[in-house]
């Protein structure tokens, strides 16, 4: 769990300012703060925008989807820590082009808590704002008590979609019911076999022994379903299916678009190993595999283990997932 | 040093399975052995053939980058093996276009080795063949001895390069030409803070205490120049910069890219933390920064550690460098 920084404290103050100086082109700072984070290249006068925000250490999570196509503005907090109300008023406030502003982020406490503030901030200044919450863990709350999943890698899908809609046009309404359509046609579940380390913490999240895994851990190593001893490769793949297909089933001629992720330190070898499961079982339900994501898009620093992410398509939201769209990270 | 794997002997096989099954569009496997990884989309009757081959373990490297602009063929072998003579002729044979075939590879012993007994067997089929062989680790010997250096992080860009220059129509004089040019402007150094596992192997490729770190190891492990504690990322990224500008120093309006590379397990918020410190020692030293790359380019599954590579630009270089390419892991 060695990492390569200097004082923990300036962790993501430098994180941030190297992440701008190796990407001008598409990212810059807003305001004051240094935690705003917003396009190089602003979206046109009239189109509704986009903001998320969140705490550090997910890369590319969050920042890294602000792009054309994308997020406009990105609020960022310490690791694994909500932004401030006033950080992310500032984000709402740079995206705003007048036609109003959809707040789409994770289902955690804080970040509700302070979203709900910077909208109350920013309606003084007249600016209109929406709210969509990822909450697509499925192994966080039976699908009954939805409400109460934790949002996870579904947020990519959702800032791509919503990017897609908000960038082709569409008014603050239709945004956010393509993005809230999105959000209810996502579903995840992680498997951990490694914690990550908080910087300023500065020892393991959580424990777990050398032969073990976690099924279903959250991104910042909240309790998952069972610990045990690790499983083969296509066990894992075979019940992380099992567990998503249960909360979704499909059926024959449905087209899924499907996220192999690695929370950060498994390789990419892993997720191909993985992907031979997820497309076999995906398949023998009789559906269509459209532009599957293999590689590292929602993580928690160096954590090893992986996500899947189902979204399951109608023709609306394939062409938004199809539209093109570009941040330092993903282009479409 | 967990893995996501089924029986270790199946590792790579059952990678390059999800891969082609991730990405059908980029690659698919050529001939018998299920080691040669092929463009999905040949290169036009005519342009000269760019392979490479060299151990799995390393992705994006090698097989990663066959693609438009890149490579037209890989032979691909056990995790830190070579592939066989036969399997690098049939990558040599796919490549072939009738105008020839550019053997673009990395200084080890073994893939030098089966490269020339694989030009061999295609001699007696009309193919011609030249090569160029990457020795760009500043840590693995003096610039004195540059021929036993090893290659690592520099061979995407030499890719890069020549595949550009092959895809513009070059003939196989100008396009070795090019790729040696390119090759002889880049260098590397890598610093390692945990091993990674070859799977059939089971246990770390070495040892590294938890508090140490190791300047210039090579990506399989090899010994580096010294193994202290684990030192701030700014002295880090300063003493990087330092052996590779002493190696290769720049001068007021030099143009130069500059990749920061995990290793695998390293966060990009790490690398974006060391970038700051590459940027500015580059700007220091008076040159313009074209290009850079900072994420994960050349790596050893797990291990947790960067490199930082420098490319030096020429007008020739900067617009080949520039030119188009596709594979499923990068695009310009």
């Amino acid at each position: 769990m060695k990492k390569i920084l200097n004082n923990p404290v300036d962790y993501v103050d430098e994180m941030l300012e190297g992440l701008i100086a190796a990407h001008p082109h598409f990212y810059r700072l807003h305001g004051d703060s240094g935690r705003v984070v917003v396009r190089a290249m602003p979206g046109h006068r009239g189109k509704v925008g986009l903001v998320t925000g969140g705490g550090s250490g997910h890369l590319p999570v969050f920042t890294g989807y602000v792009g054309a196509g994308l997020l406009d503005a990105c609020a960022i907090g310490d690791v694994f820590a909500s932004p401030s109300a006033e950080q992310m008023a500032d984000a709402i406030r740079f995206a705003d082009q007048g036609a109003g502003v959809l707040r789409l982020y994770g289902n955690y406490g804080g970040d509700i808590m302070n979203f709900d503030m910077a909208g109350e901030l920013v309606e003084f200044e007249d600016i209109t704002c929406t709210t969509v919450v990822l909450a697509d863990d499925v192994a966080s709350a039976p699908l009954a008590e939805r409400e109460k999943r934790r949002g996870v890698a579904g947020m990519v899908y959702a800032f791509k979609i919503a990017g897609a809609a908000a960038e082709s046009g569409r008014d603050l309404a239709a945004v956010t019911k393509v993005a809230q359509k999105a959000a209810d046609a996502c579903r995840s579940i992680g498997a951990a076999l490694s914690p990550c380390t908080v910087p300023q913490v500065g020892k393991p999240t959580f424990h777990i022994a050398e032969d073990e895994m976690e099924m279903g851990m959250g991104i910042h190593g909240e309790p998952g379903v069972w610990v045990d001893k690790l499983r083969p490769a296509d066990a894992i793949a075979g019940e992380m299916m099992d567990r998503l297909l249960a909360d979704m089933p499909l059926a024959k001629g449905d087209r899924v678009s499907v996220m192999v992720n690695s929370l950060g330190a498994t390789p990419p070898e892993e997720l191909y190993i993985l992907y031979r499961i997820v497309k076999a079982r995906l398949e023998a339900a009789g559906a269509t595999i459209v532009m599957p994501l293999v590689g590292r898009y929602a993580t928690s620093m160096e954590m090893a283990g992986v996500s899947f992410t189902l979204l399951k398509l109608d023709p609306e939201l394939e062409g938004l997932l199809k539209a093109p769209c570009e941040c330092a990270f993903w282009r479409v």
